[in-house]
């Protein structure tokens, strides 16, 4: 799938890895590399993506301790499991990069613990699902601690790394930061290319940011949310890569825009789907959006099938105008095909009575005749 | 989950079952029952169902030939199985029951023939689709007999039935008749009852027909296509309940119309997901739409994780409005997931550009970045 520089540069296209821009001239429209040289420009694409947070802690830049954004820092943490032999590790974090990282930990076979300063791991969900997947870490062998705060990183005896924390030291091989991103805006902001209100770049529909010729996509930028109707920092990578071929498609000519998103989101920790669309109840009421919720379980597949599955089903609606505002849900399987059904929901801005109708390919391997999707939604209905 | 005519009885419902109406008096409104009785009504509603298609060639009421569309059908040839130490079956047709019902007897270990007129399994599916369910089918030891009239049914010599066919004789313990159903309309017609083009009792969107008191629901009836934008038999029972919701909603005061359907179905043949949401390309241009298709291949889970699996897309668009009209999937896995997706998609009446961008849940475990849902609906949009 990827071409190399080679194959770039066949068409016509000069790709230059392992080069840093370190500035933008506006006025003169180039920009300076790390080897001195400049380069001149009609269009510039910022495309510089996010920064890991690194804590305000002492000790963030010991050896062992790792976050995880760029493929280079994952590289690197394979090297160090590999070339220390490393017997366990601490997460600091509990967003779903944590939760993708302790299964991929425990896979290695790996003592892993994650550290939180908040309750329940991956605040954007219910509590209610944030206790089961605490649960589900606990099954397959993950300490989850609560209610903690990392204060340090020192340097250990007989280990290698110890975390000072609130609720005591913990002994570690390596330390993983999970602790969130911000987008990478510094050259962005020395060209004088304005943020948003997010801190990340803003952008039109065309990708286009306020200054002449400059355009932003991806993880440095905002995305305006179809549900919230705000500009929003999300980096996902689907995101990225739709709005890479807006900018293209506008380049080179042909009209188009970026359509927006809903905020739909997924990540698998050891047996569970969890995902999410739309906007939770504390967003929606800042909105000036009357939110109302419910969460129900349901199964997954007919219940007359053999191992039916649980799935819950969380949903957010408005109660002046009776639409969907938010969807989440949480299950062993079936989690993600029906947030996706719920995206396009939350797209196309269905009502909740709508949703209770919805026409879904029922076949009892796949769902009950009334999909939990249907029971929320008309759960939810009697409540607005 | 049902509740038993006692516990009816309980809340002041005169359940009756093992009781047949005989005949409906439309002008006293009153029912004759089997037994000789009447029963007066204010309110009639009509829910009987459809009737499986006995095919017109002889021997089709030989003992060990089944229909497959009543639990005691389903009850019967379980019996029959048992009994008779069935070792192979036949299944005559080969819609979505008879691949359901190839995989059930195969489970029972029992050798199976689907023997089928024309040259496909699920003639709703793309021939693509077709020949893989065929080669799933091989896969799984069932023998799939392509263009092959079966003429008649005779009781055999050493096996229990001889099926007679364009192909040769069949020797079997057991005959499945899987040639499809029809709306079981003889009531309504006697009362005069009107029924729509498809020969199903023709209902408006609170599921009343054309005769004061009287309503029609589920396989029976007729339902309005949100595509098509025409009346339709689809007799699933996912549509059935929801439809009995509505007439009962209306009957009991409160009002509430059945928004229709799009024509979302799956089935599940031994390894695969079957889905398919909307209309094909004949039905398209035969309601004056300019249908336009494409069918891609893509992974259901991103690339980079171990066991990528294959899902085919199928998508058919108007050429004129740039409209979804209808979806196909097929694969190991997310086909499903996917279809409801665009289900919710042809429901709100998207167009393929949109589609192409539409935001999911995307994480590796569960999709590549473009899904390929955007990837089919991309290709589609050049070619329209």
């Amino acid at each position: 799938m990827a071409r190399t520089p080679e194959k770039f540069r066949e068409s016509g296209v000069d790709v230059r890895i392992r080069t840093r821009v370190d500035e933008i001239d506006v006025k003169s429209a180039r920009v300076r590399l790390n080897d001195g040289s400049e380069l001149a420009f009609d269009i510039l694409v910022l495309g510089t993506g996010t920064l890991a947070i690194r804590p305000e802690i002492p000790g963030t830049d010991l050896p062992g301790v790792f976050a995880l954004k760029k493929l280079e820092e994952a590289l690197a943490i394979k090297a160090y499991i590999a070339e220390k032999d490393c017997r366990n590790a601490v997460i600091v974090g509990a967003g779903f990069i944590a939760m993708e990282m302790c299964e991929a930990l425990r896979a290695r076979g790996i003592e892993t613990t994650v550290v939180h300063r908040g309750a329940l791991p991956v605040n954007r969900w219910d509590p209610e699902f944030g206790k089961l997947i605490v649960a589900e870490m606990g099954k397959n062998g993950v300490t989850f601690l609560a209610n903690v705060e990392t204060r340090a990183i020192e340097e250990g005896a007989g280990q290698r790394l110890r975390l000072v924390t609130s609720g005591g030291d913990l002994d570690a091989d390596l330390v993983i930061l999970a602790v969130g991103v911000r987008p990478d805006t510094a050259l962005a902001k020395a060209a004088g290319v304005p943020l948003g209100r997010s801190g990340a770049v803003a952008v039109d529909f065309s990708q286009r940011t306020a200054m002449e010729g400059i355009y932003a996509v991806g993880d440095c930028c905002e995305s305006y949310h179809r549900v919230s109707r705000s500009w929003v920092h999300v980096p996902l990578g689907d995101i990225a890569n739709k709005q890479g071929r807006v900018a293209g498609a506008n380049i080179g000519g042909k009209a188009m825009i970026f359509p927006g998103i809903v905020g739909a989101q997924s990540f698998k920790v050891f047996g569970l789907e969890v995902a999410a669309a739309g906007i939770g109840e504390r967003e929606a009421a800042a909105a000036g959006y009357h939110p109302v919720s419910v969460l129900i379980w349901g199964n997954a597949i007919a219940p007359s099938m053999p191992a039916a599955k649980k799935v819950g089903i969380k949903l957010v609606a408005d109660r002046a105008s009776g639409k969907l505002l938010g969807a989440q849900a949480l299950g062993e399987a079936g989690a993600v095909g029906r947030i996706n059904a719920l995206a396009c929901a939350l797209w196309a801005g269905l009502g909740v009575d709508e949703i209770g109708y919805l026409d879904f390919a029922y076949a009892p391997p796949f769902s009950p005749a009334w999909d939990p999707i249907h029971v929320a939604a008309q759960t939810l209905r009697r409540k607005l």
